[in-house]
């Protein structure tokens, strides 16, 4: 697939994937800085670098992310307390795909103007997802930034939120989760996820926005004849009455339940987290030495996504190139120890499932319901 | 002073200093999540919360800000490679006044549209500034995140960029340096800052487009007849030649300085980075258990900073509230170090001088060209 061409969402993923591979060339270049330092940059088996900084015999992971256009739903139900979860999970779960079983977290709101009883709530919710994820909130800045910051109008208050967190690698582990030791025949297990976690609002924005008005998130949600027919994990979550409920449906963390796995002595050759760039496009970073893999066992989209492709006329590629589809994490095991991955996660309180396998040939083929697709 | 009666700068430093407050008490709720385990808060001397974390035998701390609304500066002038000196020191300067050497930064940049280029020319003057701190950037993030990012509107990009930086307790130090062992006769040290640092900048636009309009960071920077007489340090730097100049000046990051002191075995008992809420406040956070402060040889303000004041008839108490007014950090010391002290910060290129002495009378008094400013 060619992710170029098109810019459903108003963007462009290749661009900002070049920008990103240059801020990191630029990052690199301080790496000696802290040679034979605390803070030292890790090299993995190949030679590179991995995400592992070393200070003594600790070695740490830190990740830095934000929860992007989704705070507008929030805005716009004007609905504060949920967003820590997906703050949290953006972060802790890029940690634990490498490895890194999250610790602690710092974080950052800017505001247009300040709004105590908003940043209350935001708050509250952050310290119940940190208590979820058994994190300690150890960081902390709020900045008033006038007309930096924008929004949706209505909205008390105007603001965009990110956070670092730093993570310990699990005593297990040799060294980072990199796929480096994924091989043809692993298996692959997927976690469910119950919402879009913090990716693909801008294409889900635009398209509520053209179908719905101006007032979107009061649009009643409701299911087309097709999407009537729902499967059972998916009919196990309370459909949301309106669409920005929908769209507000927090991240699941995924983090406890992966290093309870790992507690559990189970093996991991790689985990991808779907985020930006949708399951293949994550999945495929996770995938070296020429592997490939069939996903033929995926969960079903949300609800809410197949009802979009179905308003907004959005192809399935398009769809699988930006949100998640439903399944939030891809985790490469041994198949052996596939179903007790699976009953780990299950028992963590996770929906979880063998998704599919690796395979000699490279590329990912997804064999979903709408299709068959391939990425190479 | 009351801080809350007056808004100059168009927002209320008690409101947001309330809201920090609140935001600081849920997170200190999460900290029994890591309890004896990698990444648990620790405790100092008087059994409360220090800003030290802990993993293993390491014990680092962490510091998470932003560059605030000095970006529009760069924005207008479109020059983007000297940004990386003030995102660094508003969170390397933070940990080393509590006695963290900084050793890693991880930094977020959240764009309207993205435009390579300008990101390009931030993460050059990042790996500049890493370079000079002796840090390396081990973590990064690019958002675009479209009308919720604002800014001057003939800028090829808008954006707000913020980091974590991590760092470790010096080796010298027995626990995080918070003023605790502070006392009357103390001597304190003065670094001086050749600008504005990234703080204090809603009230100094706000004077300049009153005064000059729109185009205010084109309109020459001259001196008037009262600021003429310059003082032998502020004359040693090179003068601006437009008010955009003259407030892009990158902030000097005091970290290296501070730790080559306590390298040198030099004794530290507080250091105050001087961010938003001028000397005084961020002084006297540093001052526990009831001593005070007369300060009567700080530095002179910066030539931008005495104009300000003319052109936009600013007293010297809210000058002093809003502007580190020449002095970016104050360091405590013992009365018989204190030259060795600033011969060491002088040796490492800084430019420092005795300032003052801790008192037994509580308050802080500033006693500048101005006349006396006291503080309780």
């Amino acid at each position: 697939m060619n992710n170029t061409t098109n810019h459903p969402a108003g963007y462009s993923i290749a661009e900002g994937n070049a920008a990103s591979r240059n801020a990191y060339s630029w990052s690199k270049k301080t790496f000696p800085n802290r040679a034979g330092k605390p803070g030292e940059p890790a090299r993995d088996l190949d030679g590179g670098f991995s995400n592992e900084i070393r200070f003594g015999t600790e070695r740490l992971g830190i990740s830095s992310d934000g929860i992007g256009t989704k705070i507008e739903v929030a805005e716009r139900l004007n609905k504060y307390d949920t967003l820590g979860y997906d703050l949290i999970a953006m972060t802790a779960d890029d940690l634990i795909a490498a490895g890194f079983v999250p610790t602690n977290l710092s974080n950052i709101i800017d505001v247009n103007h300040l709004d105590y009883d908003v940043v209350d709530e935001m708050m509250r919710g952050l310290h119940d997802a940190a208590n979820f994820a058994g994190m300690a909130i150890t960081g902390g800045e709020i900045a008033e930034l006038g007309n930096r910051i924008g929004g949706w109008p209505g909205a008390r208050m105007n603001f965009n939120w990110c956070s670092t967190a730093i993570g310990v690698l699990h005593p297990s582990l040799p060294q980072p989760l990199s796929g480096n030791t994924a091989r043809a025949g692993h298996a692959v297990v997927a976690l469910r996820s119950p919402s879009f976690r913090s990716n693909g609002y801008s294409l889900a924005r635009k398209t509520l926005q053209r179908v719905f008005g101006d007032n979107w998130h009061e649009a009643p949600f409701q299911l087309a004849v097709s999407s009537e027919q729902l499967t059972k994990q998916a009919s196990t979550d309370k459909l949301p009455s309106t669409w920005g409920e929908a769209m507000l449906a927090p991240s699941l963390i995924y983090a406890p339940g992966v290093a309870a796995l790992l507690d559990a002595g189970l093996p991991l050759h790689g985990v991808a987290h779907i985020t930006g760039g949708g399951l293949a496009d994550n999945f495929q970073r996770v995938l070296k030495n020429g592997v490939g893999a069939v996903l033929d066992n995926l969960f079903e989209p949300l609800p809410a996504m197949r009802r979009l492709m179905e308003i907004g006329d959005i192809s399935a590629e398009t769809a699988y190139l930006y949100w998640n589809m439903g399944t939030g994490m891809l985790l490469v095991t041994e198949p052996d120890s596939a179903d007790a991955v699976v009953a780990s996660l299950q028992a963590s309180g996770y929906d979880a499932q063998v998704a599919g396998r690796l395979t000699e040939e490279q590329g990912v083929t997804l064999r979903v319901a709408a299709g068959e697709l391939r990425y190479t």
